[in-house]
């Protein structure tokens, strides 16, 4: 008894992570409220997403161009790559505002599990890009779980042989947590990477 | 350094109630990583809903049609209409699949503060669907805050002329809940709408 396409738009909704059955109606509703402009901007954003973001031809961060805006920026350091897995570990390194080097996108981890290897990564244009020449530095910014530091290990075996420094971003406590509340692990490794103060 | 669309999507999908930050960028990271065919869906559901969609001319529900699925089915009790603020409401009591009357949609609540009045809800055509002589009961579902209950009284004393019977959904402690956890005020309207056992 309820109008098709509200069906269908909550059915969308629910297709998106970490929507539920609630929360779709919740966005159906409110959409149907709103002015139409304001759905259709919605609309347009997705479409356009699609259509013209593909990945860097040197990074493969997602981009408009053929070369994204980090790779052909003159006020970005060259000499230094921080590799990350996908695009959203580069998007909250790049909202810190405090990195100036350029990136390189794995496209994955390494994961047995659901079959990753490293010829489904891109490393093998990661190892391209640092006998460029250019390079410095590799800061290895996976993530700091099981097959993240799997992978950090595995490019950084790829590299050493090319003479480049690599180095991990540091995992310890969290800026604003209690150690009451950080799990053993981390804190064993923040004692393990601890520096002079 | 992120590409114009991304920021764009990421903004759009802010602009959803709920959706904050971190959670626009993820969905609109999924969406970047979704095939093409997927968030096309979702635009288009989201396009059509805003086209196709309409209130009912008999109670205001949103629909596709002139008239209703719920007034225009021959299935539906048309001797009793239970009366909600919103399509939402209407949706939470359709979902519960044991009401089988007609609806009316109110568009909103008295509420002083937004100066929303009398005048802004459809109480006016309520009125005049009871005057028109099949319904029997009204079922005055409002929800259970002070603008609601205000909004049932009112809609309440402008129906009891008319000689229809008018009832209120029961108040009370919610199914699966515990008394300890209840407030007074919903414990408190459990006493006073105790019933036979």
């Amino acid at each position: 008894m309820i109008a098709g396409p509200i069906r269908n738009l909550i059915r969308e909704f629910r297709k998106l992570p970490g929507i539920g059955e609630k929360t779709a109606m919740r966005l159906a509703l409110h959409v149907l409220g709103t002015p139409t402009e304001r759905a259709e901007a919605l609309a347009h954003a997705l479409v356009e997403v699609k259509r013209r973001i593909r990945p860097c031809g040197e990074c493969y961060q997602m981009t408009e161009q053929e070369i994204c805006g980090v790779c052909s920026s003159h006020r970005r350091d060259r000499s230094i790559i921080c590799v990350v897995e996908d695009q959203a570990g580069l998007m909250a390194i790049e909202n810190t505002r405090t990195y100036f080097g350029l990136y390189h996108v794995l496209g994955g981890k390494l994961s047995p599990v659901d079959a990753v290897g490293p010829d489904d990564l891109t490393v093998g244009r990661l190892v391209a890009r640092v006998k460029g020449g250019e390079v410095k530095e590799v800061i290895l910014a996976t993530n700091p779980d099981v097959e993240g530091e799997a992978t950090a290990l595995y490019v950084k075996r790829e590299l050493v042989p090319l003479g480049v420094e690599v180095t991990r971003i540091a995992r310890g406590v969290p800026i604003g947590g209690e150690l009451e509340y950080a799990d053993a692990l981390t804190l064993g490794r923040a004692f393990e990477g601890r520096g002079e103060f």
